[in-house]
């Protein structure tokens, strides 16, 4: 089966709006007649949601190996499952996080090599690349801000320190700078309306 | 941290006497004034836990890139957190099933190559090796006979067919074949004394 879809990954801290570009380019492919699947990494599959539930709320620390091994656990399961099929189906795949986080999260932003990150990850997925990777980029201080305002309990990975959210927005930064024609880097300060036409027009021209 | 104490492995298919040796060894020992842990994987610590009730009890299937990583990740962990810290305290570690089970069971048993499923278990043990596996060999009639007697349920695993036993019995002989030095490979049909006696002999020449 070759992938015969579009596939596009959203990157970026939490609280840097995701979600709501997730949302808007769903809309906006939904009506020019795509059929759209929007997922995510970690929990995009019942197996996932098992993993997730391990990796974000266990008591007590977690190995970093033992961390990157559950999460490309979870996401061997959800493409071989989920997005796979999607795309052989021809549907545009709209997903929150994929390798790049990984690599960022656990490769730099933890103390694992960020290549046996990657490779790990490469043969959970047997390669599977995004079209499309769209970074909205936000600095720590900005990414906590938007946090505080719409929470008030961070799970374990929002309370790790905002250096640890420098490291990975450089980790970030520099993934990006390595494949350019893969990335689309907008800065999540922009107004919301300004960044989805921004996406717009990178997707209309993979259409 | 240099392991200085004994990392011995138990091998074999469910219902081939793993944990009664694994008693008596433990009981012998004490016996010679050592310290003994005996552990297992998956579930060898509280993640492990977690990780084996969705390996052996998940509804649906998993698919077996996901397996293999949901086994490396307890791995990983119980390494890093129970099996290093014992060696390096000077203990004797006893545990049932390794990296060999890995290798037997989703390299050989199912549909990945063995070369990348071991090489997944290197990287998360960061290369912890064994200094003896004891292999008890048993034919995959014998063993379905012996868990029948024992029980009437069987988890996920277990219900495979008896062909995928006969293959993991061939794929756990070709691993001890491979390093001898390493392996003690004992017929498991033999009386329990008999094979106790065995597994004391080649223990004690490396105390």
């Amino acid at each position: 089966m070759s992938p015969t879809g579009l596939f596009i990954t959203l990157e970026g801290g939490d609280g840097s709006g995701k979600t709501t570009q997730a949302e808007r380019l769903a809309e906006w492919l939904a009506g020019e007649g795509r059929t759209v699947l929007r997922t995510r990494e970690p929990g995009g599959t019942e197996v996932g949601i098992e993993v997730r539930e391990i990796v974000l709320h266990h008591r007590g620390d977690i190995t970093p190996r033992a961390e990157a091994l559950l999460y490309a656990a979870d996401r061997a399961h959800h493409v071989a499952t989920v997005v796979r099929p999607a795309l052989g189906r021809g549907d545009v795949v709209i997903q929150d996080r994929y390798i790049d986080s990984s690599v960022a999260y656990q490769g730099a932003g933890r103390v694992l090599d960020p290549d046996a990150v990657r490779r790990l990850s490469e043969w959970a997925t047997e390669g599977l690349r995004p079209d499309l990777t769209i970074l909205l980029d936000l600095d720590a201080d900005a990414a906590r801000g938007r946090l505080d305002e719409a929470r008030t309990r961070f799970d374990r990975l929002e309370a790790e320190a905002s250096e640890f959210h420098d490291r990975v927005r450089s980790a970030y930064l520099e993934l990006a700078a390595a494949e350019p024609e893969r990335f689309l880097v907008i800065d999540a300060a922009l107004p919301v309306d300004e960044i989805a036409a921004a996406i717009r027009d990178r997707v209309a021209g993979l259409l």
